[in-house]
């Protein structure tokens, strides 16, 4: 199929989203060189970051779908662009956590590193006035985030079978996932898709050997090489998948 | 049964807790004046605090329990001191919200007073080096704070069915229950008791027509009247449920 960029929709922290001219199910992203942290209140930017993230994308999505998940990737239209399906997105950011590190470790005092007995699924809702702040189920049903709990439930099955098959894939890749953050909408039949996207901005990626940071905490803590990792990450899974 | 003041146990914020001599199946607490805010930062005190808050979860409890709720009460030993049975407490605050208030309406930026769709129930993390953070189901198994879903859920329900008492019961006083804090715990059998206490500490209280705080909130804010306040919903259940 072509599609045709159409007007500007809106522009968010790492994409920008335009329409697709003449056909309201898709919309067109285009993944930005800018990286924000701590709700936008840290900014930078290097050349090539949005045709890392959206090739990381790519991947990942293409391997997710190949396994039974259904996501809005639909069609790759540059290197730094993508035709997707236009979903009504979910407020919700869904964290799952396998090892404690960020805001987890934060709130509970916990050492960094340390393996969760089991994957810990969490939701903050997605209000940058508010900074996104973390919440129960019992919170998004009272408050109207979400219909009911059966869309919180598939939400958080969805996102533990997501976690099964990243951990795989980034195990090839000797990175350990160490947490990563993920959107769902509804598509126009009312199914859920995942959305978004999945890169070292989305994601907490450890080099399985040495412990390093290869994600966007490089960014945060100001541990330098930044563009440099996200490379190494691209490199990584395009030696150990192939599309 | 006669019960004698054992060994001093545990100074809390707002009782000091003693062993029952010859007796490992119970405590003594003793309910103090001092009155605290915002993690302990804010301290005061009234002469008759103490008798007042024993006084009143006197009343509630035995309300309760005439309600088929198992409480931790015992037997009063004086105006201020009060025989329960031991517990092994369950480390989190379980929080009902039937109105917007104090954290809920900081957190999502909403007005104060507004009737929620139907009562919220929220857990914190009892843990005052770490502000006693709200937590999720998730994070409270995962982290092992509570051993099982069922453990949560029977909080829940219980949490929601005291509502449904202290609602009817407050009503009778035209006062209206805003919010309220419980704390639960084992005893030797494993039984699940309402511990604690149940005062102008630890809920919110308005007055049905005039809409003014009654609670520990008159302190928190600088209201003035914390005294007349306490007493004024003391004399309203006095005259309203006899004991």
């Amino acid at each position: 199929m072509s599609y045709k960029k159409g007007e500007f929709l809106y522009e968010g922290k790492a994409k920008t989203i335009y329409s697709v001219l003449s056909d309201e199910n898709f919309v067109w992203l285009e993944f930005k060189n800018s990286l924000t942290a701590f709700n936008a209140q840290k900014k930078g930017e290097f050349e090539g970051k949005g045709k890392i993230n959206l090739e990381i994308t790519n991947h990942i999505f293409k391997y997710l779908q190949s396994n039974d998940i259904k996501t809005h990737w639909v069609q790759e239209m540059s290197e730094s662009e993508v035709v997707c399906q236009k979903l009504s997105i979910i407020p919700l950011e869904v964290v799952v956590r396998n090892i404690t590190a960020g805001s987890l470790a934060k709130k509970f005092n916990l050492k960094e590193g340390v393996q969760l007995k089991k994957p810990l699924v969490e939701f903050f809702y997605k209000k940058d006035e508010l900074g996104d702040p973390f919440i129960s189920d019992e919170q998004a049903l009272v408050l109207g985030f979400v219909e009911s709990q059966k869309t919180l439930d598939d939400l958080k099955s969805r996102a533990l079978k997501i976690n099964e098959l990243l951990i795989q894939f980034f195990d090839k890749c000797e990175i350990s996932l160490v947490d990563f953050k993920l959107e769902f909408g509804f598509d126009l039949k009312n199914n859920i898709l995942l959305a978004d996207e999945i890169t070292p901005d989305s994601c907490r990626l450890w080099n399985k050997k040495t412990g390093e940071k290869m994600d966007k905490d490089r960014f945060r803590q100001d541990l330098g090489l930044v563009k440099e990792s996200y490379e190494e990450i691209l490199l990584k899974i395009q030696q150990n998948w192939s599309l």
